[in-house]
């Protein structure tokens, strides 16, 4: 085929020849981040929201597994509902290039594929970092007004990443390749209009079945667009704002692959990101011993626009719960750990709020505004207490999770069958491994407690 | 509910609030272009890429129809198949204010609609006139620079359109209303890039499912944002690069309905409507007896940019042949019709094919170039015969359609079941006229041949 588009080509070229399984922190860091993201997929398959996606969906047959939901459903569903519910807690995987989550959009479109096309382990996970390193670079050559002026990058990348896992995972030719992507560009949708409302998380798994959905049709021979990076109106025209910086997409492919660095940053506490440093605070002095009684106030101080994501002050359910930073120190402080459990629909616990009313914020105009760039970000708490005694704590940056064992274990109880997921992803390999791993997915643990829909064929 | 969100609410009472059915002139024009649409979704019915989604869409249960085929659907996938089939052939309307194509979205979602829910005949075109406003008016609102850097309004908007029309349809509540809104803008999508290819329809198909799905998902209690047009990083903001005029969505709302001014364009012919002018020549001089064998040469000029779109000289099958002035002209004059069959997957003919090489094409650049002001269309026809005589022919504008009944005959062949329709659209009122439109759509004409697919509930 000759190449009359050299960037678009080169992209796929990219994609289908990577060998990403040659890199042994690449594997690592992909094996980690999956029992990650299932930890979070559990935890949010219950949520009342993915029970109304699995009603109002279409009543489609098929074999792939929703996570921790005895239903199956088609691959497209699957996909969507997965990817929904590795979100909605807003607990999974972050990246900085992509600026947003790369995980729950494309892991749920590899096991959905893996439903309906054998596959071994290793070709998922070598399809994960590929897409990864799509979505990844994408990222990159986009340019910062995609996010600022109201595109959800999760979204509106992530289809394009699914869609070149896909690609990967099944050794599409160029021009599948180059189709696949095109298709998966014009569905390319996703507002941040809908932050901290039901859709958000949906757009993942709006992105994970449209990423599929597009690698399907192309296989299928649906024609599309050969030219999505080079056409003077394709996907840099209409969603940089003039600040693309095409070449982006495959400048240092691989070299070293995305995942490993900057690398995927794991959530260490099930609530909002502004308010982990408070929460280190919490559990620093739970460990010190401090007695809740004995708190007079506590004045957290912030840099300018520290606290800006944090928005409720008193909480009263466990989901409004996840943006204040009063709860989250009470929380921390009081129980000793921040589980899912924290910050579910139940009413919050008066323990909790008593000590959540002795917290004030102040901001510190002296400091450097909050920026993408770790260093700006702190809180240091001055604590008063009841005897009249006064000391400070402080924390700078963000706490990282390295081994997601706790949080995957506080996402299902200590269940028999989930229990074995870990250490199964850790060692997975041939196609018999990720048979077996899906049906284990398909296995709700014993604590996670909804009704089962009747929409889906179980 | 206060109104903190002032132009969405406004936008959503308009939707909701409406009473088009007073308005004889919108009722008229909407049963005819329904009649119009049904002849363009018939005439695709049959396409390689309608079948293609039959068969890769998940294999889903429900009673909802697909246009000329036997086969029953659910209302999502029913809604993408119609309307993706109804604009394949590009044979249907275009209106100004979207510039794109709006029936082909919002009738597929709403006769989805009314395979779920009984709906009054009556209903369905109070809603989709209704639609048809909100789309236009969210055209007039959005500026150039959407469709220019690369979206297709057609999808963008038409997914919004959609949300409205079945949002007016069930009589939602204003809330219902805006999250339905606010939940279609974030699946917005579609690229300029995919015409041309078999994507540009799926588009249409595309944003008549997420309009649909939109508003059933709100009606369901999944909750989005309700302040849209609003938001500083709303609709707008993502979609205009700063040439938007919101207050263009409510402004004359009704006064008159876009559907009357200024009204749909119903295409005249099955291919590019830059050719139309060139097929108006060609019929002409069919009429006057010119004999095809009498030509030695035939020169167009048009005006700079005026066969921008007619990028093919040589054409090999039909469905090049819909962007060829030279084939155009040559059917027009040799068959004095332009039908379906002209413009499908067969080799073009060769006696067509002979006429199409004596046809050259020049410019006149001391014209003003092709606008959108019909006005600077024009084709001139300098014609020179064997025997040395020459004549000039000259087209102004394009040529208008104002009854598709020849149109809707080309696209059912005077099949017994399917002949009946345009007068029961043209007389249905009730649940009873509806259901029965239904059930005749379900049956293909004779002349529409495919391989019904084994993929979907008979």
């Amino acid at each position: 085929m000759e190449k009359v588009f050299p960037l678009t080509t080169a992209f796929a070229e990219a994609i289908v020849s990577s060998k990403p399984l040659l890199d042994q922190a690449a594997v690592s860091a992909a094996r980690t981040a999956i029992v990650d993201w299932l930890a979070c997929a559990y935890g949010g398959s219950g949520d009342r929201t993915t029970t109304i996606l699995l009603e109002q969906l279409p009543k489609a047959e098929g074999r792939a597994v929703i996570v921790g939901r005895r239903v199956r459903a088609d691959a497209l569903t699957a996909a969507l509902i997965n990817g929904h519910a590795g979100h909605v807690l807003d607990y999974d995987d972050v990246h900085a290039s992509v600026r947003g989550h790369p995980t729950t959009v494309i892991i749920p479109a590899l096991l959905a594929l893996a439903s309906e096309v054998r596959l071994t382990a290793d070709r998922l996970i070598a399809a994960y970092i590929v897409g990864l390193e799509a979505m990844a670079r994408l990222g990159l050559s986009i340019g910062m007004r995609h996010y600022e002026n109201g595109f959800h990058a999760t979204a509106t990348l992530g289809t394009i990443g699914a869609a070149a896992a896909v690609a990967h995972a099944l050794g599409y030719s160029i021009t599948e390749t180059t189709t696949a992507l095109g298709l998966a560009a014009t569905h390319s949708s996703g507002l941040r209009l809908q932050f901290g409302h039901d859709a958000k998380p949906y757009h993942a798994g709006m992105a994970a079945r449209s990423g599929l959905l597009s690698a399907k049709l192309a296989k299928a021979g649906f024609g599309g667009a050969q030219d999505l990076l080079d056409n003077p109106i394709g996907f840099h025209s209409a969603f940089s704002f003039g600040e693309e910086r095409p070449q982006a997409v495959v400048e240092g492919w691989g070299s070293p692959w995305q995942i490993v660095a900057p690398g995927l940053t794991l959530k260490a506490f099930p609530c909002c990101t502004a308010s982990h440093p408070v929460a280190m605070i919490g559990l620093q002095l739970h460990g010190e011993g401090l007695h809740p009684h004995l708190i007079d106030e506590v004045v957290f101080t912030f840099p300018p626009g520290g606290d800006a994501a944090l928005v409720v002050t008193n909480p009263t359910t466990g989901i409004d719960a996840r943006f204040s930073a009063e709860y989250v120190f009470a929380t921390a402080l009081i129980d000793g750990v921040l589980k899912i459990g924290h910050f579910g629909e139940t009413p919050v616990r008066d323990d909790l709020v008593a000590v959540a009313r002795r917290v004030r914020r102040r901001h510190d105009d002296t400091a450097p505004r909050l920026s993408s760039d770790p260093k700006t970000r702190f809180v240091i708490a001055d604590v008063t207490l009841t005897d009249g005694r006064r000391f400070t704590r402080e924390f700078k940056g963000l706490p990282g999770l390295t081994d997601p064992s706790d949080k995957f274990r506080d996402a299902t109880g200590n269940d028999k069958v989930a229990s074995t997921v870990p250490e199964l992803v850790q060692r997975m390999h041939s196609e018999e491994d990720l048979d077996l791993l899906l049906e284990r997915l398909g296995h709700p643990p014993d604590l996670i407690h909804f009704q089962e829909t009747q929409g889906m064929h179980a």
